[in-house]
């Protein structure tokens, strides 16, 4: 195993310290968990977080507009109830907190422990739950991908809006009806802790359908040139939304090249002209990764002035 | 080869089509020119480019606050003379154009020849050469590499102060007097065209002071952990540079997972902290890539006051 890593027990902990490093207007406490150094004085703060692995997610969006904190597990496992519970009391100015927790048994439990200590508590605590992923069929089972970022984004507006914790809830909750990825790989990500890959591919094969941890795709196919790849995601996706007026996330598993990216969003965006589609906003980058993974994953979410200007407000995040 | 490409012929074009469609504020002229789609009216304008396979460099930097155009070969292939013309054509307001070079003869010789035919005619031009990869001991051989960034930065808020052609190029090679990098791989690259990796690297071994073009290191080494890696790569740096305030780069070869570079930057920064070294500036991310080369580079620079504002003052890029 080759990998740019000192200790690999370390992995999270030495990556944390070298965003500190990378961002003065953060802070760490509790040894993983990311928070913003000037605190919100006034309205609802956002805690989100999960397994590491997914770098700049979600660590990277603990800015200005975006995220108050991010509570950071080890790799690809869910940070325990009581570091969830330190998050939400370090962020809570009395205006609530919302949980944005992707939708995996562990962090979904996890988070809703530190609920109800926090209820326990005194605090105001919401959760959404994110489930973007259409690889999955039931909707009950949806696994929460890159559509988390848009997530944090139109929430970190709201509350700089003012907009109150029922309210955020409900925006979101709304905006979460359209918002739909599905993701894909030509190589498996290696887990540092273990120097082992998620699956094994072949030369020739590629993983459609993946998920972000390591979890091998839904279908294995036969390789194909990206224009196929990208017509195959699209037609999973326009089973779920065929809207016309579309927001668009291209994004990259971690160890794509940004030119392979650039080349995906042009067969992408060809795609939807022919079909009449407008992208009002495109994202193209590295937004909600899986280690080492080659591959990307399409979100789409169905345009509204209201969210694309969200979108398109300032964060003083340098990954968004 | 599995690459999210259409046709290997096609591979820059392709990019530079996506990359469009990502920047709303950015027109493609010649099919392989980008440039701002609102010209600046006055003030030096800046050229940038060179072979591609290294983005976000260099058309990511095409932007209000640094380049003003940026003239993109085949990948790893220097641009023509024509095509560096066309450019300085399209920008040039009268106030001179800066042409920004790395130092390889392909460049240089095409860029040089472009800039003899604009002056006949009757365009102000001037040249800067980036060479501020160590790798190669002989200054007048040194590559350009990751420097080159901080220098289409720096020069871009010179040119938003109205500074002179004769100005800039001034102030920019007193910068790059102590601008130094050094960069290194795990695993090589894979030019898209031929399908061929650069070099042969086994499992056991990395490459230090490799090339921004699939080309091999200068030393081949036994893999280390990062610490190891990190002191190696400084050991080269000091050689040149053992000034106590630096601005430093943190730079992603392409297939390198932000989570290891932030494992890089925790070492380094520790390391300069031993020497109590003092980072004013720190940048982390991919900013001058090899296509899929795993692997990293450092770049310092002297602290300089006047310096650090200008890589602060605000741009349009969002890969900055």
């Amino acid at each position: 195993m080759k990998k740019l890593i000192h200790d690999r027990e370390k992995f999270v902990s030495d990556m944390l310290i070298g965003l500190k490093y990378s961002d003065p207007k953060i802070d760490l406490i509790e040894d993983s968990i990311v928070v913003r150094k000037h605190k919100k004085d006034t309205g609802v703060t956002l805690v989100s977080g999960g397994g590491s692995g997914h770098e700049p997610a979600h660590a990277g969006y603990v800015a200005e507009g975006m995220l108050d904190a991010a509570v950071c597990g080890e790799v690809f496992t869910s940070p325990t109830p009581d570091k969830v519970l330190a998050a939400i009391k370090h962020v809570d100015n009395g205006d609530g907190v919302l949980l944005i927790v992707k939708n995996y048994a562990g962090d979904v439990m996890n988070f809703d422990m530190a609920k109800e200590m926090a209820e326990a508590d005194g605090h105001k605590v919401e959760t959404v739950i994110v489930s973007d992923d259409v690889a999955i069929e039931d909707p009950e089972l949806r696994r929460g991908v890159a559509g988390t970022v848009l997530v944090h984004k139109y929430a970190g507006y709201l509350s700089d809006k003012k907009q109150s914790l029922t309210q955020i809830k409900s925006e979101v909750e709304k905006m979460m009806t359209s918002l739909f990825s599905i993701g894909m790989a030509l190589h498996p990500c290696m887990v540092p802790t273990t120097g082992e890959y998620g699956f094994d591919l072949g030369e020739e094969e590629m993983e459609i359908g993946i998920g972000i941890h390591g979890e091998k795709g839904i279908y294995r196919e036969k390789a194909e040139t990206v224009d196929k790849i990208t017509d195959r995601l699209l037609s999973e996706l326009f089973k779920y939304n065929d809207n016309k007026d579309l927001v668009l996330m291209v994004n990259g598993m971690g160890a794509t090249p940004l030119s392979e990216l650039y080349i995906v969003t042009k067969n992408v965006m060809e795609a939807l002209e022919e079909k009449d589609i407008r992208v009002t906003k495109l994202f193209v980058g590295d937004y909600m990764t899986a280690l080492d993974m080659q591959g990307f994953s399409l979100t789409v979410l169905n345009h509204d002035d209201h969210i694309v200007s969200a979108l398109n407000a300032p964060t003083e995040s340098t990954h968004f």
